[in-house]
């Protein structure tokens, strides 16, 4: 069975070439997987855990059906039908282009051929290949089922056609593609993280932090800085009214300073390996591996939560996905009372009961209100004007348990609608499992004043027809119910 | 008029000591600000204005009360009464060494002189000076308010007990102190800093990337990494269960590699400098710095917040500090229905009509909930033996609008409990001003079971003694009403 989003072929299967798997799967590709190494399918077993307890936390909707996930003995079997073809094999030049020598007597001629190697440049992987200019780079950051971040890099003799339309499927598996202006070893990202590293051995090998307190000295400082600015606009900021030229000014003679021992590479003997090792060990034995990536995992999932709800750096590609993924739901037909959410419950709203906490059903019953106010017509230039609704009143009954994971839907009834006054009830469910019910009584209200006040014509018309067409309906069950009252 | 908390003179209020005079002050030190520039004080109103729009944010309780602000003509004048004395003057030594003489004059002897500096080790600053035993550096990262990172150095002259004290001291306003081990040039994280600076200025000289590019293929991928781990960590996590020594064997050899070039200096000449500053402006011109700074600032929050919840990296120093300021609350005495929250409205509790989502009037309610459970006696092992409970029906009116920054309070009456049932009356007030009144009825459960059972022997025991105590009082207006019930 082939899912309308594709085919991904996934050439070596390690911690990237499976998280790249359960990146593609989880967003509705079939996968199918080549690795002759006994431990892969325990590697892919393991990234697709931890991809299904993280990635749909990211998102506000529910994300398509995962595609069929199939393991393969050959090449052509895995790029059989694959308009992807990612290859994450070891860093050895000879075993990748021998590989795409395999990959090319059987793939389309149309799918892309993408390497997932840091270290080589596209015209290097091409050279000797039958159809070199079907070979590109897409460089991802582990864990690659969570970072948006893929480097795509071409040759001269890569069509920027085909990298625009990598661009595109990667943007589509909820991707942040750069397109890198030029073939340069190790692209863009790699060459920081290069830097970095050289400096944190020489301040290790000299006595002078621990690896501890090296990752202390980025994670309680700039590393916070750089989750949602980069390097430039951080500067910028720190350049005040005087922009970027005065602080370059400012700073730029700070370049010659004898700052760093980066003009050598200190050696990486038995020594300072074991010094790192054990350095290591106290600062992250007491973890795990697995404990370490599922803390990762959560605290990436926390960080792109709240950058989204502010639309900002990797939120906002989160945002513009997930308005591919489920695009505004079109305005209903009545008298229905219309499906006003649907959507994962995110690992965030669970409490130490294990389950969705309390307050989340409100989360959700709110949402769901926003929804029908902009099939409404309170959309945020109506706000803008100064017309929104106050809420008065909620009624919660909770009827049964919603786990972390559960796709949620809420249905939302109009019981009067139309003048000041708007009275609705929800009804949310897992499946047909009614779980809980919400009674709201809102105000239309002038934003200035802050003060009741008549809906704007429109959004006062959309609710006197939801009103009417809802009035045949029975009286929902807990109707009108004060907390405590007797069944 | 001294707070309890101390006396702090900042000596030097650009961006980074007027973001240390509203980290002090906001944490409720008096601060004395010394700066003979004619900006200085609107610097300071400008931090201020930022760092009560966002510092509070972080927290879930009531920071303390503000500390008073001072300007002042002199150095005697600024530091007189100062335990902490702060210099962040701009990075000419002779200047600095110039100003610890006078600092010095005045200053008690017990008074800690911390530097901001960069660029120079506490050696160079001690050179000459009076006590150089006094002076250290405390190298804090823009926004200083926000960001916990304090570099702590001092030379062989300084007591090692003298840099406790400023640990202790810099822990007390929020911040995650870092002892470097020796005096180098940069300390530890500029020296990341300005490696990664010298590669991003090759990538654009040579044209490979953009501010804006180079900026996204640190947000989009190991800026959000470094946001929560190092890189030690992060890279321990890649070694797999092989271990830092495995991964250090697969990655030392690509030191070798000619990846950088780092080995020399571009020259930051004209063309240099206008390249990246219209660079910069094509990518981040649309905002003014003010905006940028409000974006950085609200994005900071958002993570730190989202770190906070898992007790994860700066999150983790948060929540640490957080039980300094308002350590939990004793057993309170009954009859009078007890306080069960007090804090302020963080930023990320806001939606579009400019105030508290409705929401996070049942979060709030569920935490005073949690707390009156948790004076009960049903904290974590209780739970975790399997008693809990579960909520099944909550009435919220709401009365008034709530303000972000404004400090909420909720007290909470007992209407029932004892036995399987729980009736408990929230009101929740902005000082005296009634905002939302809830009402909630909780069944005690078996975990195990998930079905209602009796508290445990001494949970039940203490909710008798609280409804027989509350029940004298006269019902609350609003009890048992319904959604839309006339008054």
């Amino acid at each position: 069975m082939t899912s309308r989003k594709g085919t991904a072929a996934i050439l070596g299967a390690g911690v990237i070439g499976a998280g790249w798997a359960a990146r593609f799967a989880l967003m509705g590709w079939d996968v199918r997987i080549f690795d002759p190494a006994a431990a892969a399918p325990q590697i892919v077993e393991d990234a697709f855990a931890r991809a299904r307890a993280s990635l749909p936390a990211l998102y506000d909707v529910a994300l398509p059906d995962m595609g069929t996930v199939s393991f393969h003995d050959t090449i052509a079997g895995a790029v059989s039908g694959a308009v992807w073809i990612q290859e994450s094999a070891p860093e050895r030049l000879d075993l990748k282009q021998s590989l795409y020598q395999q990959v090319q007597e059987h793939a389309a001629l149309t799918a892309i051929l993408a390497s997932s190697t840091s270290g080589f440049t596209p015209s290097e992987l091409q050279a000797g290949a039958t159809r070199p200019e079907q070979i590109i780079v897409a460089h991802p950051f582990n864990p690659v089922y969570l970072l948006p971040l893929a480097e795509l890099v071409g040759s001269d003799k890569t069509d920027p056609a085909l990298l625009d339309r990598a661009a595109d499927m990667l943007t589509g598996i909820g991707m942040s593609p750069l397109k890198v202006r030029g073939e340069i070893p190790a692209h863009i990202a790699d060459r920081f993280l290069e830097a970095v590293w050289r400096e944190a051995l020489w301040l290790i090998k000299d006595g002078v932090a621990t690896t501890a307190e090296i990752d202390d000295a980025i994670r309680m400082g700039f590393g916070l800085r750089w989750a949602q600015m980069g390097l430039f606009e951080t500067y910028r900021i720190a350049g005040g009214n005087g922009g970027m030229a005065h602080f370059l000014h400012q700073f730029g003679p700070a370049l010659q300073w004898p700052w760093t021992k980066l003009m050598d590479v200190p050696d990486l003997d038995d020594a300072l390996v074991d010094m790192i090792a054990s350095q290591s060990d106290a600062q992250s034995g007491a973890r795990s591996i697995a404990q370490l990536e599922a803390a990762r995992d959560g605290n990436l999932v926390a960080i792109m939560r709240g950058l989204k709800a502010r639309g900002a750096g990797a939120g906002a590609v989160l945002s513009d996905h997930e308005a591919t993924i489920a695009p505004p739901a079109p305005n209903p037909d009545l008298p229905t009372p219309p499906r006003t959410m649907f959507r994962q419950v995110p690992g965030t709203w669970v409490d130490y009961n294990g389950h969705m906490n309390e307050s989340h059903y409100l989360t959700a019953f709110s949402e769901a209100t926003d929804r029908i106010l902009l099939w409404a017509g309170m959309d945020a230039a109506c706000v803008d004007q100064g017309h929104s609704v106050f809420t008065v009143e909620t009624h919660i009954r909770h009827i049964d348990e919603v786990n972390i994971g559960d796709t949620i839907s809420v249905t939302t009834r109009v019981l009067q609608g139309g003048g000041k006054k708007l009275h609705l009830w929800h009804e949310l469910r897992v499946g047909e499992r009614l779980c809980a019910t919400g009674e709201q009584l809102l105000l239309h209200v002038d934003l200035a004043s802050r003060r009741s006040a008549a809906p704007r014509a429109d959004v006062g018309a959309w609710f006197t027809r939801a009103q009417a067409a809802h009035a045949a309906l029975p009286d929902p069950d807990g109707l009108g119910r004060h907390v405590g009252q007797r069944t």
